[in-house]
């Protein structure tokens, strides 16, 4: 199973929902014209169909395994990832100070877009490493910029993110790893990194030539719960002053999960100071670890929401060769009875169309995000903020979505979906991680629905609301829901409880995420009108029309569930629950 | 990971959306007093949880094995069966000339609803052989009758179901097996059969002593097409006249199918006649094959909506004692700051009351399904089509229903969702095959908005929209949904276009089931307030109220894409919707 990039599309929504001229048009990200984004996004997009693709299969059967301490990948793993380093492609995005080509976020996004397109499991390498380069890059000391960032922005060296324990899930207040100074000798203002870490993703394996692992942990006497938390920097090899790498420090992969999906990327159980000698660095303030990791939480969402899209694409491509190919039955009600390429079959068109009307949407939704966190890197702080407002809606509706599309890409199959060797299953079980990772969709609706709401006293939600009914013209569906989205918005920062506004949070932040992805795609087909993209112009009406006539009023459709609140929720309590 | 049979809330469906003492009190029906009831519903969820829910994770995990020729599975498989068979099990519904105990569909039901919850892919074994039974006990001749259904009603041997074959999936009438009488010696009147069939569910295993298989294929000059097949039993050991077992048959088991869920479950490739020596009796009239398949497809239809009820259930359980179980943050807005069992926090009660609402609906309808069947058996033809406007729904909804509960129970378990060993994983795996069997649920919403829909020229469907808002009282949401429905119905048989028809046909079969399943949940309250199963009250109004409440409503949010009609789907061609 192959796919041909989305180039087209790609460069569509880069152009109409990121605003990439306009972009363009600032000093910081001037190279970022229309010459060099073409050839960004067409260079990825056959650099990971071409070399990265053709491991998706194998790395889902043979999978990461755990040999002795050492994390095998299947081969031809080692060798893709040198391209992609080599090619530069990890530096996209990556702070010109330190070798990076400075280039917007929306384009780092989209050199993840097709590597995930291409092999999901393989992607979250170079997606983990870009939050410990953030990490480093916000709140590291220059020493540590020096040292660290210029092989983590080439990707020479890859990163990880250690949050999780197992008592410590969403809650990481309750972590217990410990950070304990280093008075003397070798490691003097160092410290010593003890516990143990779950769900690594990345956390050890042999492509890079190092693993920076960014690790929460708590200094001795820290206060209780998540103001005590401290970030630390431990380097899978020690590195020296002059960038040599040294003995390997104390910090061992234990054990590997057995997954429902993404096998080729492997989930480690990591152990930190088994023998007592770990050593990491502080990076940033002591105890303030946990706001270090928010300030790159929101890119680290957007790029999980972009599986959404990836899914939703590599699942629509794969779904549709079948389709076209399978040959069942007549058209129902036809004259001719010679059977035809299922791809006929009014219900088959149904979902095909719904899957392509979902990427799509979730594409366009995807790059407005990513066009507003550019401009709050140019000092647009509604941008910036409108961006906030934003991420939670790509991440939980993209990664729902992309379930949903992944999911009908099995029904299209029909039995063969069900069969392993077709590759559609693999897509579904892929999938079905991204809407638990980089915090559970119920924590992104959690966050819409209390700061994300709050922002401006409602101001930056009601704004894009708004926005979204005045650009709507005739689009009555579009505009109902959005004014619709804005009342509840109102409702539950008025009136709601709390518990209110959490009990109808997933519902309404698919509501909004459905109007802005709505919104966006009418933009697309505003930017085709005006003459751009005349090849997508037919496609790209068939699939608004399906969204506009079919996505948004069941969007709208959701609104009891958003405003029934909490009551019926605690009618009964968990023994009755249970029944 | 266990569970505990839903005993209580199966007693109450068969009894409010059943009406099993009115069943009881026909002739035919006598024996089903509420205390063989009761024992029958105790005694299955007893044995199914506790002798073939500990085989459902080996089962997963080992799965069914192809050893040179022999189908194996794992340890325990083949002595939980022969308990079952002994105990009686199997023969709850088979015709009482035959061994059977006579009692109705609606307790079959209920057993495969308990060892489908046990263990999924096991229960397929004795759902198949109920298809083959039923081909027999409607088709057969009386010789073949005596034959055959005493040992496939107690279950010592097992039906198999060969219908397709690589080119002939949802479109039967493309199949190409033969069937070529014999015209002398030892097997004369009989046919020599030859082809390969696929997908066939527990074809070959050693579980039971024989296997019946009933296969579809074609006489010499039989018509083409769907006109054209006939049914034949090919035994995979032929059987003397006095019942005793001969030799093997001419029919194999070449390949297994590697699958995404029910790994327990053999999906054989079935070879018929590779030495020209399979031999197979014809069953009912010449090219009347697929007639008799469709005689018995209902039941089988049924049965598979069931599986949603099965997964959800499971799900449910397993999703509910994780969350109890795992403590994580404090309530938000809470004055006490200790971290709580998660199910007391808003949105992951949302999903457990979702899944218990959803899973309660299914079985709602599932048991009223089977009740109006068990009617038309005692010759209430009103019934009997209602039954058949219902089989679309509890099918196709039902098992939609199902992979959706099955997917919350991975979100309810966060990142340990994702990990196989938590089982939430397997769950999810199994559920997606039941939308994609014995007729896509696109299928079925084609059968519903196509012959369904025209029973009496549409009175069928409007009576039964008619019943629900009659019943629905103060619940204005349920008697809109239902109206709404009615008012579609009417556009599809008068207005609409054939396109139009399929282009709607899945929102409005989910629309059509969410108003049957609702209207059959404010039953079961109103049989609680009535006096029956006090002790469900409390949790039966909750998840009632959480569907009415939420689920109805969205489900109404659906009207817009029943209707959109087909224009928007063939506004451009196949090659343009590949882009």
């Amino acid at each position: 199973m192959t796919y041909t990039p989305a180039t087209q599309d790609q460069l569509l929504a880069i152009h109409a929902n990121a605003g990439m001229a306009e972009l363009a048009a600032s000093e910081r990200f001037a190279a970022a014209e229309p010459d060099m984004v073409e050839a960004i996004v067409e260079g990825i997009g056959q650099f990971a169909a071409g070399e990265w693709a053709p491991l998706d299969r194998v790395g889902d059967l043979t999978g990461a395994a755990l040999d002795e301490g050492r994390v095998r990948l299947p081969d031809g793993f080692a060798e893709a990832y040198r391209h992609y380093v080599e090619q530069g492609w990890n530096a996209i995005a990556g702070p010109a100070a330190y070798g990076g080509q400075g280039l917007p976020f929306t384009l780092a996004c989209n050199v993840l877009e097709n590597l995930g397109t291409a092999n999901m499991a393989f992607s979250l390498l170079p997606m983990l490493s870009v939050g410990a380069t953030e990490a480093l890059e916000h709140h590291g000391s220059e020493a540590q910029k020096a040292k660290y960032l210029p092989k983590l922005v080439s990707g020479e060296w890859s990163g990880t993110m250690n949050l999780t324990e197992p008592q410590a899930g969403s809650d990481l207040g309750a972590l217990r790893t410990t950070a304990t100074p280093i008075a003397e000798g070798e490691h003097a203002g160092k410290y010593r990194i003890a516990g143990q870490k779950i769900f690594i993703t990345w956390g050890e394996h042999d492509l890079a030539g190092n693993i920076v692992h960014l690790v929460l942990a708590r200094l001795p006497d820290a206060p209780a719960g998540s103001r005590g938390i401290s970030l630390f920097l431990v380097p899978k090899y020690h590195v020296a002053d002059d960038g040599s790498l040294g003995a390997r420090n104390d910090v061992r992969c234990v054990s590997l999960e057995h997954k429902l999906g993404i096998h080729a990327s492997p989930t480690c159980v990591m152990s930190y100071g088994d023998n007592g000698e770990c050593i990491g660095e502080l990076v940033g303030a002591e105890n303030r670890g946990l706001m270090a990791m928010f300030t790159m939480m929101n890119n680290a969402r957007i790029n999980v929401g972009n599986q959404g899209v990836q899914v939703g694409e590599r699942a629509t491509q794969a779904a549709l060769a079948y389709a076209r190919d399978r040959v069942q039955s007549a058209r129902a009600g036809s004259p001719d009875k010679s059977p035809v390429p299922i791809v006929e079959h009014p219900d088959v068109r149904r979902m095909l169309l719904r899957m392509r009307a979902l990427t799509e949407g979730m594409r366009a939704l995807l790059y407005h995000t990513a066009g507003q966190v550019d401009r709050g890197t140019l000092g647009d702080e509604e941008a910036a903020r409108r961006a906030e407002v934003l991420v939670p809606m790509i991440k939980a509706w993209g990664t729902d979505a992309g379930v949903e599309v992944a999911s009908l890409g099995i029904q299209v199959h029909g039995g063969m979906g069900f069969i392993e060797e077709t590759g559609a299953a693999q897509i579904y079980r892929d999938a079905r991680i991204a809407p638990i990772y980089e915090g559970t969709n119920g924590i992104q609706a959690a966050d819409l629905v209390t700061r994300k709401l709050g922002l401006g006293d409602g101001a930056v939600f009601a704004a894009l609301m708004e926005d979204i009914v005045r650009d709507a013209g005739e689009e009555d569906a579009l505009a109902d829901l959005a004014r619709t989205c804005r009342a509840i918005g109102e409702w539950m920062r008025d009136d709601a409880t709390l518990d209110d506004r959490l009990a109808g949070s997933v519902p309404f932040c698919t509501m909004s995420a459905v109007a802005v992805a709505g919104w966006q795609l009418t933009r697309q087909l505003r930017a085709i009108e005006g003459g751009a993209f005349g090849g997508l112009a037919a496609a790209k009406q068939a699939s608004v029309r399906f969204f506009l006539d079919r996505v948004v009023p069941e969007a709208a459709g959701l609104k009891a569930s958003a405003t029934a609140g909490a009551e019926g929720l605690y009618a009964i309590d968990a023994d009755q629950l249970a029944g």
